[in-house]
Order: structure tokens, then sequence, then C-alpha cells
């Protein structure tokens, strides 16, 4: 269920493979922005706990200046990435508790080497079932954001590890009509619900045709305050929106994850683009995590491709990273397996860069709000300037 | 003038030349979204003529779907990146002079292999002085961006290749106390001025104090209106900012391009990054110029940065290249010398991305119109959750 179509395991082993230490350098420096990223050393017991499960561990980090009237502000953020456990056809609740399980151990994992803050892909506790746009059995893995089964056992965690824990699920809201979200659930480090955010940008592209379950979000843009800074989550497809990363950032957020669910042919070639673009553009730390493994379905359903039905869904490329909001990163994940990326970050870097690049000093938000709200209306007409004409005043 | 600090040609030379056939094929979807860039065929006489005045030429083809009721909209774009020609003390007018007779020689190149538009780096008409925040001479390469010199040169080639040119120059508003803006002026294939376009979010960085000479622009986002489609000009430091790429998308760019000048140390990472998201996150073409080479001033100067004053200024980094709505690009013009990049694209292109993605759909421009107003305000409080907050309400 883990295999991929292709050979390479990530983009960076291939290029540490074969290209020579020299160019290597300026490879890095043009791709990265840094000549060679910074490990970080992690405990031999994590190491081991890590290889025990058959999870891929990795660790960067990533500093700062320091400042004379600030201290660091160092956080070490995880992100976990991985395939389903037991086949899709299976009784729900195996499925459910198998993720638990899986997920659990890597949360330990996590906590060996201090982990502040982690993070799971979209719709965690779950295959993504959406593909099928058969509503059943896939609406049963709704739950409550705040009482349902994942948080009680993700408060748990958080609790007993000292840990914020960023869970992507599927809520069903029973306040509001039983309706259905794609929901980002947060839990503090002490073990409790500090809320939730609904994905704003609802996809309706090939298999990814999700309006058929849920709405677009409609709570906001909220920046979360932890004791590890301030997050918030721009659930998966609203990563090709620059206005949705905006927002987050003009709230405050200083790390904002992106769990994701997305395919090969869809996106790859996008994925090191946009997560990475909306750090620097927004100068703050992202987290982009995309599950891995293909997914294997009892009923054939059609990809609104031409091409024939079929049963499998994927294979998802993982490939998961942190960018920088100075536009370093680090490598990626794997493309194929489960694994747990470990980054510990300075986020004084944050203002640094904002004091550097000035990007929110120079946007005239003024402009944009004032041009977006006459865009929005019906008769807008663009500003178009043609051959002869004879007025240009806006 | 034209060498590099470094050794490495482009990333994608490097790629080539070290990576095998399979894996490259691999690295190359990944990276850009196809596993083979299809070169595109050029005429004899254009390598020729290329080659006589040392040149690199490089043609690529991005080609979109056929359509049954819309014909192809094939466009040749022509983006040229160059080095000065003569010392920064040289008389200005002999500095100018060589620099016309540089670019026109390329421009005849590029009408050889019958390029439709064609755009030159940021303010190519004079070194990049603003580093040494002297105001004289530069100022003196200001011109009025309809009838100066420069535009009245250009309109006179235009006509006769039938080429729509985008030309970045200084502009000097004397209806307006004289004044100084860094401006694009497009004219069109008949040899007609269009219009002008300011550049909207001026630096304040390191060796990019360009607020000194020059204030945000004050032309809003036009599209220009031509034979080849319909064009928009992001300039320079506009491009780290999505909402300024976003505006001209709404108003309907099918091409925008991004006349720079920019250097390694400070954004060589962000290159390859950010003219490509734009790209995709508004479904249109844009077209990113960087000038090449080291700029040596006569009287020394600092760069904030905590090092010695000195007198040189670069190297830019040229790496001129093309993105495409649906995240491919083209390969890099050289790190280092003068180059024409020919790109062969099908404008069908952007609406069938548009189709495709729904990024416009779902963009929920209403929205961000009301946040962005809203954050605009003095009193603004950003939407911050905290733990044991009672009231999530928006």
């Amino acid at each position: 269920m883990t295999e991929s179509k292709t050979g390479i395991k990530s983009l960076e082993d291939c290029l540490e493979k074969y290209i020579p230490k020299d160019e290597l350098k300026e490879v890095k420096r043009i791709l990265y922005g840094r000549s060679d990223e910074r490990s970080l050393e992690l405990p031999e017991e994590t190491r081991k706990l890590a290889e025990n499960i058959n999870l891929e561990l990795k660790g960067y980090s990533i500093p700062a200046a320091s400042e004379e009237l600030r201290k660091p502000r160092i956080v070490r953020i995880g992100a976990i990435q991985n395939a389903i456990v037991l086949p899709t056809t299976d009784p729900l609740d195996k499925q459910r508790d198998a993720l638990y399980k899986r997920i659990s151990e890597i949360i330990k994992v996590a906590s060996t080497a201090n982990v502040n803050i982690v993070c799971m892909q979209e719709c965690w506790t779950m295959p993504f079932g959406f593909c099928t746009r058969e509503k059943y059995p896939w609406c049963e893995f709704a739950e409550d954001a705040e009482t349902g089964p994942t948080t009680s056992l993700l408060k748990k965690l958080a609790k007993a590890y000292n840990m914020v824990i960023v869970s992507s699920i599927l809520e069903r809201d029973s306040n509001h009509g039983d309706t259905i979200w794609n929901t980002t659930v947060v839990i503090s480090n002490r073990g409790n619900y500090i809320g939730k955010h609904r994905k704003n940008h609802i996809p309706r592209v090939g298999d990814f045709n999700e309006s058929t379950y849920y709405h677009e979000g409609n709570t906001g843009h909220p920046v979360f305050e932890t004791d590890f800074g301030r997050i918030a989550i721009n659930i998966c497809y609203g990563r090709h929106h620059p206005q949705n990363w905006m927002m987050f950032g003009l709230n405050g957020a200083e790390i904002v994850f992106n769990p994701s669910a997305t395919e090969g042919d869809l996106s790859e070639h996008l994925w090191g683009i946009e997560a990475r673009n909306a750090a620097v553009a927004n100068s703050y730390f992202t987290v982009a995590i995309n599950r891995v493994g293909t997914e294997v379905y009892d009923h054939e359903f059609t990809s609104a491709n031409g091409k024939p039905a079929h049963n499998d869904f994927g294979p998802f490329y993982g490939s998961s990273y942190v960018a920088a909001p100075n536009g370093h990163r680090t490598p990626g994940l794997s493309r194929t397996s489960d694994g747990l990326l470990i980054t510990e970050v300075d986020l004084n870097l944050c203002r640094q860069v904002k004091d550097f690049w000035g990007f929110r000093m120079t946007q005239r938000l003024d402009v944009y709000a004032e041009s977006f709200g006459k865009v929005n209306k019906l008769g807008y007409k663009p500003q178009v300037i043609r051959e002869n004409d004879t007025d240009q005043e806006l």
C-alpha cells in the first residue's frame, strides 16, 4: 500500500547521490538558500524507537540571529506523515484504532526528542475516501471537534508529553444540522482543547471533489496562541490561495501548518513552491505535510480525466518539509514511507525577517482591500488599457 | 564586469551534467513539472546572429490542449537579460547609447525568430546605481515615458519588427513636479505608445533603498491589451507581494512580466519560487527577467550589512525564465551572460488551467476584501484564540 510508481526516494537524496560536493553546495544554495542544511542531533533513544517502528526520522535546525533585548524562542516542530494502516475495506473502528495506535507511537517517538508542537496530515484518522464520492462509509468517520474520540485521545497524549497537538479530522457539527466540515483541532500542551479551524478553500479537481462532503469554512483565519508560539492552519487546497496564507500572517501567525493529502500527477511539482513561497511572503514558518502510500477502494471510481474506472487513489507523495521566513527550507521526508520530521526553529526569525525585507511595511493593504472590494462587484470593469485609449485615468 | 563569484553556469546545466538520464527525468518532473522540456526549433539565421554578438540563445515551447471552439493562440515571448556595456563612470550619453545599440541588436535577433513580445530587465537603459544613494548622475537617466529617447527608439523597432516591446525605464514626470518613477512602458507592434505602469511596491532593503529616488506607483494594476494577448508588469520587488500579482490576474492578464534587478546573496534562492508561484496561483504566464554582471561605481558605498564600504554591486545572477499557469517552467538563462530566452506559449492554457484548478471560483474574494479592510484599521484586533477562551465567535 505504500509503494510509489517511481524510483527516487526523494529529490534531495538524488541530488546528494550524484552531484559532486562543491557543485552540490551551489545547487543547494540556489534551491534552498543554504549551502548545507544544519542537522539536529537527536537522542539515541529517539533513533532506536523510530527504527523499531519502521519510521523515517529526520532532524534539522533553523537558527536566528541572537538579539540583545529578546531571548531566543526555540521551538521543536514535529511533522508526521504516514500511510493508512489497514485496508479501506476493514471495519471502520479497526481502521481508526490502527491509525490511533500508529500515531500514538509516532507521537511518543517525538516526545523523546522534546518536540513541542506536532502536526499530522489532513484527515489523519481515515483513508482519504472522498475520491469515491460515496457518502458511506466515509461520513461515519466524522466526529465532534471538541468531544469526539480523536480529540479525547490526543488530549491525554498532549498532557502526558507536554506537547501542543494539531489534529486534522473530519468534523461532525451536531449543533448545526449534523453538517460535516474539514477541520483542524488545536490542543494545548496542558491537554486542553484550544479551538478549531475549518478549511477555507474547498477543491473541485479530479479526485478531490470534496465539496461533495463539506462546504467552505466559516471560522475565519484564527491564530492559536500556545506556549510555543502563535500557530495557524492552512488546510490542504488552501495552500494554492496566497490570500489565505496572508490572512493568517496578518493575524500574527509564526508557524502555519499545511496538513494535506495530495498526489503526484496533480501537484508534486508545486509542492516545493507554494508553502515555501508563503513562508517568504508572510515572514513565518510553514510546515507542509502530505500523506504517503496508495489507498485502494472497494468500488471502482473515475477521476474525471477520461481514463477508465479504477480502485486505487495515489500514490500520495509525502515529501513533508519545513520552510522558514527567510526562504531556507529543510529537505523533505521520503516520497514513500512513514516519517517524522523534527525541526528546531527560533521563532525570533519571523520578526527579524519582517524587519529585513519589510514586506508588511510595503504591502499597501489599503489598496488591495479597496481593489478586491471593487473586483467583487458584479459590474466590475477590469483596468484594461488599449492602444489609442486617450483616457488612462483610474 | 560579467563574472560571477561562483562556478556553476546555471542550476539546470549542473543537474544535466551529473544526474543519470532516468533519475534526471524524475528530478525534472518534481522540480519543474515536466520530465523533459520541449525545445523550440529556432532558425539558423537567429542562431548565427546570436553567436555573432556573443548572446546566449535558448528556445522552449509550452503548449496547451487543442480546443474545439477556440483556435490556439500561439505567442512567442522574448526575455532579454544583459550586463551594462560601458563602465558606470563613462559619459552618460555614451553609456546609454551603448545599451541602445546592444538591445537593438538583441531585439533584431529576436525578430528573426518571429518573437511577438519582448521584454528587457528593470531600468535597462542604465546601471542600477541606486545602491549608491547618490542622486547624481543617476537621476539624469530619467526621461519622459511617452516622448523620451528610449520610447522613441523602441517605437521604431516595434513597428519595424511587428513586435510589442515592454520597456522598463526611470521615468521623469515633468507634469507633476519633475517627480521620478520606476516605470514600465508598453509599445504596440504598430509602434504606438499604449501606456505605462509604475512600480507598486518599493524596497528598502540593503543596496535596494530605492525609495530614496521614487515613490510607490499610482497607476493601479493595469493590463495592456495587445495583438498578442493581455499583458501586465509586476516590477521587481513587487514579486514578493502575492496580492500585487493577484490584482493583475483579476484584471485579466495572461502574461505578467517581472523585469528585475536582484543579486545572489539577497534573493537567488527565492528567484525560482516567487514568479512561478504567481503563475500557478493566478493561472497566467510569468516572465522573470534579471540583469547579469557586476557593476562598479566610482564612489564607495555601504550595504547596511555591517561590512566595509565597497565599489561593486552584484553579481546580478540572470537566470531569467518563463513559468506557465500549470506550474511548468523553462530552464533559466545563464547566471552570468547576456541572453535571449524565446518561449512559445499557447495563451489558451490560462483559461484551461482556470477551468481545471478553479482557483478563481474558490478564492472567496469577498472574504478577503472585508478582512483586509478590517486589518487596515488602526484599532484592528487580530483573530487570536487563547486557551480557555470561552467565546470564539468571529
